[in-house]
């Protein structure tokens, strides 16, 4: 398959485990090749001396059907001989690399020195395990997600895996952002080239921002021309996974439904929230954005195909 | 340990396989400390982005008792889950990474970007793996074995491995030997910091002469003071593993014991050679090298032990 958007593409911005469960329902129920997924590349990082691309390895395995439906990130099936030696030998083990999953980062690294692009190599990794829709990275500059904690700052991955979340967090920033430039792909879906966005059920600060920081990202969705829906990450003033509701608390933000609709009112359409947050329906209203009330919690894949058929048609619905 | 060698220390220069039996034998039988295995560096190669050596790994496993049996290099007990997705990714895989070695390789990798000598990785590895002897590069420079054949040069490993031995060979050459330096450890021996030196039964051409190609080593080797033995690595014309013989042919030199101590007569005290090339002994001896004649195929572990303790008596008895 090409990187070709077509004008009937979708595009879905989206961080790892939580935006990955909408962007698997979204990919089974949109033909082939219909549906482009935005990964976010503010996780990226370098790791005995291997690039690695978290959240959109987490895409690439969720939608080739191999990611461990326990963890929600890595692949089922996996086996650890390269990490038990590893440790054995004091190498750096808090970040945890299957031996399967390790050819990807080293296949991605070779190929990153051989002076392909990023976008390039997500479209070979794509069709190395026969997806068969894009999976783009934001940007193939570098943007890192950089946490200013208590103590000092720290890259998203030392807060993340190795503090576990742990240190209280006082402002985040995406370094490199203000010079990065959306990917080709990205880059024509912002040109109008796109049948309708969506926020995937992502971490706002540490998913989505590092992909709306990007330059000119945020301004191009606000002159869009297609239309824009959420599917709102928190349920019930909790996050579903990860430190959203941690770290938006920390910072004094509002780490409800409205607080998130409030967000991103300036590009936002309309938002799927949850039953459990029906009484922020109304306010956020009044910023504008529609609401649709639709349980929107994803465990099976038939939550995330409904969930997947809710926003389609909305998008439809606004079109 | 310290990679400090005393006075009362052996220095065996070694390729793989071949050569580790000897230095297992060697090291079982000396007691801790006391031995220091000079590796071969020419066969050592960058693949995949990874800093690979063949030789010094395959010393490595033997001495730490996790070589593979089977093989005689790589690891017992390995798993190969990276290999095969690297394969059904369409990867390079013609050289064979399992899961547990790629653990060295990588922490090695990691070690030479952070800036880490050759000697100091060869040392924190030896003890990581608990070997209780030194193993030690001939030479931190690079020293890579070229091998001419009737179509082209190819490196080492194109040849080996991915060719299989089977391009007639036309000329052998150690790029960068003439610019290397011999290691510290090396160095220190060839100083006479060392009781005697060994050269273990491996390629002449593939692995000693990379060894004593490097600057200085064959004139150092011709003026120390402590005697040097050698294990014929041909036994009744043929090589033990590996084509040393078939090379040989092919560069119109002799390829039996007698011709593999013409090759060090300038170095050798004495030469173990097999009761099956007895009849070359006499010429031997005629070279000024003496003869100990003597089962030297290794099979067992006592194999190995009695061959190591009829080289150690043939250094005492020259000392």
């Amino acid at each position: 398959m090409s990187d070709k958007l077509s004008e009937q593409m979708i595009c879905a911005m989206s961080g790892g485990v939580g935006g990955a469960k909408l962007a698997l329902g979204l990919a089974r129920v949109l033909r082939p090749g219909a549906l482009a997924v935005i990964a976010n590349t503010g996780d990226d990082f370098d790791h005995l001396g291997l690039r690695i691309w978290p959240d959109f390895d987490t895409l690439l395995y969720t939608l080739a059907d191999i990611a461990n439906p326990e963890t929600g990130w890595g692949r089922a099936g996996e086996t650890w001989t390269f990490m038990r030696t590893l440790s054995a030998l004091g190498g750096e083990d808090w970040f945890q690399l299957g031996d399967a999953d390790l050819a990807v980062h080293v296949i991605r690294t070779e190929m990153l020195r051989r002076g392909l692009s990023a976008s390039d190599i997500a479209l070979r990794l794509t069709q190395a395990f026969k997806v068969e829709h894009v999976i783009a990275p934001a940007t193939e500059s570098c943007v890192r997600t950089v946490l200013n904690t208590e103590d000092c700052e720290m890259p998203f991955q030392d807060y993340f895996v190795r503090e576990r979340c742990a240190p209280i967090v006082r402002g985040v920033r995406y370094d490199g952002a203000e010079r990065a430039q959306p990917s080709p792909v990205f880059r024509r879906a912002l040109s109008g080239d796109c049948r309708g966005f969506i926020l995937c059920p992502s971490n706002p600060l540490l998913s989505l921002e590092p992909i709306l920081s990007i330059t000119g990202v945020r301004q191009a969705l606000r002159d869009r021309q297609a239309p824009l829906v959420a599917v709102c990450p928190i349920i019930g003033g909790e996050a579903v996974k990860g430190p959203s509701v941690k770290i938006l608390n920390e910072l004094g933000e509002d780490a409800t439904a409205l607080g998130f609709a409030a967000r991103y009112s300036d590009i936002l359409d309309a938002i799927l929230i949850d039953p459990a947050d029906s009484d922020h329906g109304a306010d956020i209203r009044k910023l504008g954005v529609s609401v649709v009330e639709t349980p929107i919690l994803m465990t099976t894949l038939d939550d995330k195909k409904r969930v997947a058929n809710d926003v389609l048609r909305t998008l439809e619905a606004l079109a």
